[in-house]
């Protein structure tokens, strides 16, 4: 496959302009932006799965059934619009009836998004102020002032643009997403903005949406907390002018490892940046029984307290992956485990392996580890990406708001 | 139900002695513990459901399908003899061995538990030299020396005795226990003993022994990591010659209120002193639907990062505790729930309440905080201990062997 890296971010695909700028929820740093597509574009959306849902998602939902194309995406950060009851959700579709009204759309081909503080109401006048500046503003530069626009306790911007061959043609996908606390997917966590001029089926647009997820966030885990915000937006408008991708075969491939690419890339700087993070792991688990025993000691030790802080000090108490694996999957067979720390064996066969800590700590103090766990058992895998626990992540989230 | 709390711990019920002692795994602090009963008493145990088991409860397992009766446990800390292969078992056997030999008792007699390190080969000789030293050092005040040998970050003591009428006989139960980390029980977690002088039948001491479990180990999370050690410990030795309690009636609810309070103190105290805490939190879950829909969510907000380190910094941010409850049961009804800080009402019905920060955060500043759930939808509950999320949990166990 040929995937090439490209500059920019949301708007290196052909018809999109984007802009991020200050309105006000945050005292200096931008905190609305907007995605903007000169032709409707097909949108393949998922939202968390948390029972509490922030009002953009009530309303996004909404849209998404109404209309089958989408031009805008109006999104403010620094509140999450959540908890906010019947008046959130009118503040959330103002924001959509303002930028629809400056741009002479339809309402429900806006769809917006918040990420921020929970159970605040949204000052809504100096949002509605501010998209009134809309249409003078957005451009074809914007991508780099969108990307900061959405961010919360991140440090830095989350951007990513390739081009990859489509029957002769040029397609680009570009994407910019925002963390850094608050993640543990299901369905989709964080805000993730991925733009295409992709001309493909709606099929398969749902196609490689779900792969690239299934690929990209459902791989992460900072916190184990779920957002009631989390959404991945992907909007296709088709201005490369490609045959269309069907849902199989070449292009479908081609286009779907691309955009795997681009959300596995984004999903990856989300946990780099994540809260307090210094380091980033990679857990493989290989050879499980099942796809759900894999999934379970992958996921249970990225989340693992005494992991994290381990992986934060480079200790390296290799007991703590074998009790976190033997905790998250109760009926392990311990006498076949293997671990391996980097490339070290550290435990074989149930057994200690006679490796000098000071070779094993040299590997933890590396800024980005590999753990693998053998079971030795069967033909499934999993993998999860994480980072450490440490003092920053607790001094963030003890005084978000005072 | 008449509970009078008294002096001492495992050696307040007739019978009993104890010793603490320093044999060399630790470099000053006490590491060796041993509980003796001069009449053989009968024991109810329970240990870890972790797959990766401590040396110490395979070999426990062994010894309790063989005796019916047990008259010594023998406890190392500051070493967990935990993914020690083969070298491990025998070195927990060699402990057990050593004991008898020094009492005059079978094997099988004896009990063995360790907690500290995973990974590490135990310094089994010089166990053994100190054991030779128990018949001399062993009596009946020897209880704060046995709490005190058996902790590893724990900062106190965790000590309790108390007395109850049977039947007109004053019936004694004591306790030890041990925390401070790797702590969310299933089926046990840390090392809990309980002595008492108790007649009692066995069917009546395990389904007491299960009931004391489920209300207080069972209630409590630290970090939600389980440890491979985690072993509990309920010894009945019979001297105190009141009539045989059995599994029904006046004097098992007696019995059984009075062994639920120790245990329930004795894991109030693991939270309190847990890695880094500096509060303590009770979350009660009220009117849910299922038994399950209860636990789900208590467990799950006890367990969320986020809302240990809002209260941690007392930073009134109430959004996180309706967002984990969310995250904790996708399916639940958002419109009916009320959240409670304390005695005021912070969310009702699924729409924030008009109540001042200021109001929330003088009650988050206590060190003991009470966070109810009403999801007015059934008549099910549950409760969970939690502590908060600090700098210091991170620093203790980013630096356990350095």
């Amino acid at each position: 496959m040929d995937i090439k890296k490209i500059g920019s971010s949301v708007t290196a695909p052909a018809g999109f302009k984007a802009l991020g700028m200050h309105c006000g929820i945050k005292k200096t740093k931008k905190d609305l932006g907007l995605i903007y597509s000169s032709r409707p574009a097909l949108c393949s959306a998922f939202f968390t799965t948390n029972a509490l849902k922030s009002a953009h998602i009530q309303l996004d939902k909404m849209h998404l059934n109404k209309s089958s194309c989408i031009s805008a995406i109006v999104v403010n950060s620094g509140n999450a619009n959540c908890c906010t009851g019947r008046r959130g959700f009118l503040d959330a579709l103002a924001m959509a009836e303002e930028t629809a009204k400056k741009f002479n759309l339809k309402t429900e081909e806006v769809l917006v998004a918040s990420t921020g503080i929970i159970g605040q109401p949204l000052p809504v006048k100096k949002i509605k102020a501010s998209i009134s500046k809309f249409p003078a503003l957005v451009n074809r530069n914007g991508a780099g002032d969108f990307a900061q626009s959405i961010l919360t306790t991140d440090k830095k911007n989350k951007e990513i643009a390739v081009s990859v061959d489509i029957g002769g043609r040029a397609v680009k996908i570009g994407g910019a997403a925002k963390g850094a606390g608050m993640i543990n997917p299901c369905l989709a966590t964080t805000l993730m903005f991925i733009t295409t001029d992709a001309v493909i089926s709606k099929e398969s647009l749902k196609k490689s949406s779900r792969t690239a997820l299934d690929n990209s966030l459902h791989l992460i885990t900072v916190d184990g907390d779920m957002s009631p915000n989390d959404s991945l937006f992907i909007l296709a408008n088709g201005c490369a002018e490609n045959k269309i991708i069907q849902a199989k075969g070449r292009d479908f491939d081609a286009f779907c490892g691309a955009l795997c690419y681009v959300c596995r890339e984004l999903a990856k700087m989300l946990v780099k940046d994540a809260e307090g993070a210094t380091k980033f792991a990679a857990i493989y688990v290989k050879r499980a029984k099942t796809k759900q025993q894999a999934e379970n000691i992958a996921s249970g030790l990225a989340n693992s307290l005494l992991f994290k802080s381990m992986l934060h000090g480079a200790d390296p108490n290799w007991g703590r992956i074998v009790s976190g694996a033997g905790s998250a999957d109760k009926k392990l067979d311990m006498n076949k485990l293997d671990v391996y720390i980097g490339n070290k064996k550290a435990f074989a066969d149930g057994e200690p392996v006679n490796v000098k800590k000071s070779i094993l700590r040299k590997i933890l103090l590396r800024k980005e580890i590999e753990i693998t766990i053998d079971l030795k058992s069967g033909a499934y895998k999993a993998e999860k990406y994480t980072c450490d626990l440490s003092s920053e992540y607790v001094k963030i989230n003890s005084a978000y708001r005072t």
